[in-house]
């Protein structure tokens, strides 16, 4: 109900401004017994900062965690999982220029509009530094996942307008996207795509990008229609992120301009690891809400990061005309850094309905 | 939370079966004295039932409702608003031969893999059908939406893959919505549309849509960051509808494809209507979550109807492979059903936030 | 959330006011393949109705319902079971009088304060008949209950100052609860507490009533630390009773003023049915808000029916004084008719934690 | 769901362990712009160490908080509240013969049905060291509601079997609450209690007590029925509290064995501070779930400590008959350290009422 609580039986609430003291989550609802360690959440937190020194951010983001609470000799307790991340190299004097101005392209007005005032020292939590408490969330249900033996992969699909190929294509290869900056799952399209990043940078703009997302060995019968269907849930936690302007599953957009002849996916006697009992997956793994036992396949669209060094003109506090230019440190684009977020928003939702399952029977 | 309840404050839990007794909904949470009428739900439900002879269902659902509570002198009176409708013109036994069959494209085999069994009649509850009470229920939003300015239209996009312009086009026509079966924003391409869906239909085939849904007069600071974002929400909500493959809001995919400099929505002194104080409206009148004051805008992308008249390949419940010829009475295109489904959903979300908002500040 | 709307994943919103067209429930998140009947619902209703001509009410409410929804084949679907109890014998004239005057110890002026408006007839919402649809949905709940042994027994403890015999007294009898008219464990203090009845309904005069409620073969583990807590939740419940004026469990006040060395309860090897492997049962079977396997054991305090025959002083919608002779039917204490009322709240409550429990460990 | 979540708009999680590194809170939904300092807090968790020497703890909890987010210059941004408060004095080693032994009275049996295994260090999170995280969260919905003039007041109304004189009494005393070592509202009652609960501490035992709590100032209108009743969240919340055994509002379970034309409150035209409206006040504030405008009033009855000196019989995890002889540090008796808790649960639970009862109304 209020906007930081996600989930319904796996829960986790996230706190923190990109310029205060700290940030981080609280996980409720983890199952007792989990081993669990510092390790599986910071090597998250380390994926989140980005590898790309021109793709990335500048801003030093060397997050480690502490656990307050929720472990007792290295397992779960049941109890909630308090997870702590101090804010470091933070340097709110870089935005006193914007306390009296509105961002383009940013939440800084209507976040006034709806609050009486806000931070303005990097958008306090609108900042995608807030994403750091989803990534320590999602590490903790990622270890869970795997308990049950599945697995989600994401990787930037797109960026900069430089497509990589789909899964299933010859050239793409999973094995390949922790090995280039901007985690795509082409070399050669992930040095095409930062060539053209870093160009946009030195013009001073910046770009958007594609994330797209793999839930592997998924059990059939995740999800909870009507409302809560699993893809429900997934669209909503991957349309949370601040950047986000659109999401698909499977065939997608392309689907509403197809044939039923052809995008039906048909069930056959023999499975397979990735399809399940399906001769297809345009579905993307979800029919009616429910997981089908085929992989779980979305992309997530991602709009260009708005913090630009370009001149832009906006309104001031007294409404009027004022120009801006936006100083701090900044993205170009928020792939690579976006992919373990999309995966941790996957992970929280997947774990959700792997405790709901148990009460669908009897 | 099971499946069927949507909402933190504004409520409602639909129920009902394809080819049960009845179906409806109770909605908790519509504020008190808000003045309501049968003719407010039945209209809506009146504009479900499609009005196309071919592009539509053939099975007569001139549904309508009886007030069962929650009403008293023609007015709200806080408690809950349960809505009755009754099925008529069911024919179960249209679907005897799909009792030990899974239909390609359709939930049947994971509903089956959730619950252990199903009501093979017409799908049950993952029938099309079901929207029937979140039309009731979102009538009842629409009405205390209206109490406060809010209007919310939607129409048919695309369909079979002939697009209609794009709200600000020349050719794009509001009051044009409602004259024609598809509900298109212009004639002459629900003319082209219509044809295109007939040709399937007289294949055995199926097409797909994408609707287009504007929300308008919205107040500024709608919308709970971080989880419960405003765009999070409608997104959730329209992946919860059964043949949605995509959602995504203003300039959603091709976002991802564009420069910061362009896409960058900027603030003047001045206001309009529809973009509020901003020049455009790249983000569909939302950014970090919250309504921005512009019009709210997305896209919906529906899958073709997955009940084919075409003969498919399938397994029955003892694993082997068998052939499917469906029968029974099916649209050919969601669309122009779909529009009030999806203001429906539309209006549900924002009347959620209306009474949400009042607990931003002191 | 909204008021009408109970539970977690099994859920239940009811609705209906006492002089409008209809009362019900939606039962959402009672797991699939569970047998269910009408007659099983109509039982609970028919034991809601009371059948002491004195002591209970005058308005005839030989209530039976229509299942809506939910069921296929005589088994639950996993969708929501609506239930629909059309009100008959409705007097609404008999309230006329009460239109612009507020009754003492009735909710009608908060209600007014809240809701700008109400509906004089009966209290609307706030009249004890809004318990018909918890009693439909705590039979489906007793149903799924009784599929896993549990079993839930209430009865009056005490009425208008006469107590009967407590549990485990030589004079207490389960047996005797449903062979008189108050549901008293004993028979002869019926007897006593309903000429004490009979007499202060003479007299145009009410009374209170205590009553106890037994969960037998619960499981272990059930209650979710810390603020979920299994006896926070019965709490919860019990005082969303109109006429609740307190609850305790085991020893209960008692308790308060006794000694650890007397009330803590021991554990020993070989347990009993009753007690689990507990000695005592001071606490009622729940320790930090989880069962322990001993029966789970509290006390609802109820006090006098508000609607009496005397005349009474008060205040009009001018905010003048007056003087107020209350008609209508009415109740002169709540027993027994609360007593399967207790009983399906209780159990709304166990069968939410038997799916809740499942979540605990991996 | 999980159980460590309070709250619909206002809301709150805490988290930590008694012997872990932290304990402490997150507040979502707290409105933006009311200025909040830590030492709101401190103040507090100063108040629940208690002040007695031999009736309280002899753990060191001279608790302080350090606040992580959601404040700016000052005031409250509308962000989440993250609060941290480390655990000083831990002396884990006190707690090892505890590790194969469950404790009577304590929840260490059901915790380990439940989950599988526990944390024995005090209890982990049964420990009565949990409810810090729910006084600082407590502290800031005091805050929040002094900005609506609400006051809460809690004090011992009764320890060991000695009562104090209830409020209205000429020798109650609101100012001699917070001067006593017991928080009793008189002082010769507070030292004929002190002198029981020592004299019982001396002998290996320990007492209970009730509590009784105040909220004053309320607006009328609080409180959502059916389910959601400000009676109903109330006893939850305190039901909630490890020791608590039951909970009575207004006139209680006296009430019921009182009669109607003596317990039902008359309206006259013009109100009081502490009555509202009302002549009198037997509901404790609270008919039909809403608040009234009188004042809330009501009591809750804790069991003794259960960790006696004395010793006791058990089983171990070989399910072995064996004694226990518990050491640590303990209370003899709950009051007064109950006082700030129970005033912190209420707290919570109006603050949430009052975000929630602005959607009543259009």
């Amino acid at each position: 109900m209020s906007g930081n609580i996600f989930g319904t039986l796996f829960q986790v609430v996230t706190f923190g401004e990109s310029h205060g003291p700290a940030l981080g989550c609280v996980v409720d609802g983890c199952p007792a017994g989990l081993p669990l360690a510092r390790e599986d959440i910071d090597r998250e937190l380390s994926r989140r900062k980005g590898n790309c020194g021109e793709a990335s951010t500048s801003r030093n983001e060397n997050d480690t965690c502490e656990i307050l609470s929720g472990l007792f000799e290295g397992k779960t307790l049941g109890t909630p999982i308090a997870i702590l991340i101090r804010n470091k190299d933070a340097r709110p004097e870089d935005y006193d220029n914007l306390k009296d101005v509105y961002r383009p392209g940013h939440a800084d007005w209507p976040w006034e509009a709806k609050y009486g005032f806000r931070d303005h020292r990097g958008g306090g939590r609108t900042s995608a530094r807030e994403t750091t408490g989803r990534v320590a969330a999602g590490a903790i249900a990622k270890v869970f996942l795997a308990s049950h033996g599945i697995e989600i992969r994401a990787w930037t699909q797109e960026a900069a307008g430089i497509a990589a190929p789909f899964e299933g294509d010859r050239d793409f290869s999973l094995d390949e996207i922790e090995n280039n900056a901007l985690k795509m799952p082409n070399r050669a399209c992930a040095e095409l795509a930062m060539e053209k990043i870093e160009k946009l940078k030195a013009e001073g703009d910046s770009a958007g990008c594609i994330i797209s997302c793999l839930a592997r060995n998924l059990p059939p019968g995740l999800g909870e229609p009507v409302f809560n269907k699993l893809d429900a849930r997934i669209a909503g936690a991957m349309l949370s992120l601040g950047a986000a302007k659109g999401v698909e599953f499977g065939a997608g957009f392309a689907a509403a301009r197809g044939k039923g002849s052809e995008l039906n996916d048909s069930l056959e006697p023999n499975g397979t690891q990735s399809h399940g009992l399906w001769k297809t997956n345009n579905a993307g793994g979800v029919l009616g809400g429910i997981s089908t036992g085929a992989d779980l396949s979305f992309r997530v669209a991602f709009k260009p990061v708005p913090s630009i060094a370009k001149r832009q003109e906006t309104i001031n506090r007294q409404g009027e005309k004022t120009g801006l230019l936006i100083r701090g440190r900044h993205d170009t684009c928020v792939a690579p850094r976006a992919v373990p977020v999309v995966e941790a928003m996957c992970a929280l939702v997947l774990a959700d309905f792997i405790l709901l399952r148990q009460s669908a029977t009897l």
